[in-house]
């Protein structure tokens, strides 16, 4: 309807500049693992429709990733992302903060067309998370900077949270038990500490993760 | 969790400068008018459980709308909004950017708690549209300018959309039949597109509505 906007929001998503994908890789790789039929009650059986509701969850994580960057380069003023010019640069900060909004309302109604109300919540606190996390970071006190826990709990909601919340949205699509959908969630959890935990140690030793 | 977080989301809450609440107020209006018995199949009993999910709307609506007038009130560069400074102005735009997402991700994450996926698509839908109404209006060529057509459209995106779907919302939520919910949506509509016309109206003619 509005061309500007729709290219807008497309712009990190081209080829050549869509980045590792690493979000969307874990989440079908935790689909795959999980999808087998196992002989639980109400488990969901194997299908291929539960792979495109899984899917759904892979696109939508990354929507909400590439809005908070969108964001994110709108506060920080930065002038490059992903070896391109930022889009605040390109179109100015007023269509990078709208082109946000659109891709967090996009991925709403596409979070809503699932039908499934817990994986809405999980995914909605997730968006919530991104904006304490930063605000946490963008506030930071010199006290709170020494504090391992503080970092810790920034880095959850900064970068932990997406990751962890939407390995379990595919737990639970998937019809696995609440136990199960805890450590796709730990499994999440883990592994989004780890990967920022490098990335900042790179800001010392190295170039980027 | 995050001080500076809550008081910016919270800055157009406070008593003084909460606004008219028109869409709050229209909101209960339609639910007491809505929620008589009727003898109608699947229709929910009059509750008080239902009055405080429909009054949840109301919350939601009001939550929608004041975090689109904070990422407003950026790219316009606005100083004042309803007689105080701008939070843009009070605590700069990153704050201003922050609290705006804050608020709509805690407006879906109280929509999921609804357990109402049709009610979640609406209002989700209305962000896409708040978006894209904003952008016709900063994206207008001089031959939109002088189209009607146009005008009536980007005035239902930025305005009316917002009271037309949270007045169907309320509808769904008091187990009207499609045809009651249609009505309640064109209600909302007209009247959302008078009040904005009104609005516009007045920037020649006087001084607010």
């Amino acid at each position: 309807e509005v061309p500007k906007l729709a290219a807008a929001a497309e712009y990190f998503f081209k080829f050549g500049v869509e980045g590792k994908r690493f979000r969307p890789t874990v989440l079908l790789l935790m689909a795959t693992a999980l999808n087998v039929h196992l002989p639980i009650p109400n488990s969901v059986p194997v299908s291929t429709e539960l792979r495109a509701r899984q899917q759904r969850i892979a696109e939508i994580t990354e929507m909400i990733h590439v809005a908070s960057l969108l964001h994110d380069d709108v506060l920080d003023d930065a002038d490059t992302r992903r070896g391109i010019k930022s889009l605040n640069l390109v179109m100015g900060n007023k269509v990078a903060v709208l082109a946000g909004d659109f891709l967090l309302s996009r991925a709403c109604v596409a979070l809503a067309s699932l039908r499934n109300t817990e994986v809405v919540s999980l995914l909605a606190t997730v968006v919530e998370h991104l904006v304490t996390g930063e605000t946490m970071q963008m506030t930071t006190t010199s006290e709170q900077r020494c504090s391992m826990e503080y970092y810790m709990q920034k880095t959850y909601y900064k970068t932990a949270s997406l990751i962890s919340n939407s390995c379990k949205a595919v737990a639970l699509l998937a019809g696995q038990t609440t136990e199960v959908a805890t450590l796709a969630f730990e499994y999440g959890r883990n592994l989004g500490l780890a990967f920022q935990l490098i990335d900042d140690v790179l800001d010392f030793t190295g170039t980027s993760a």
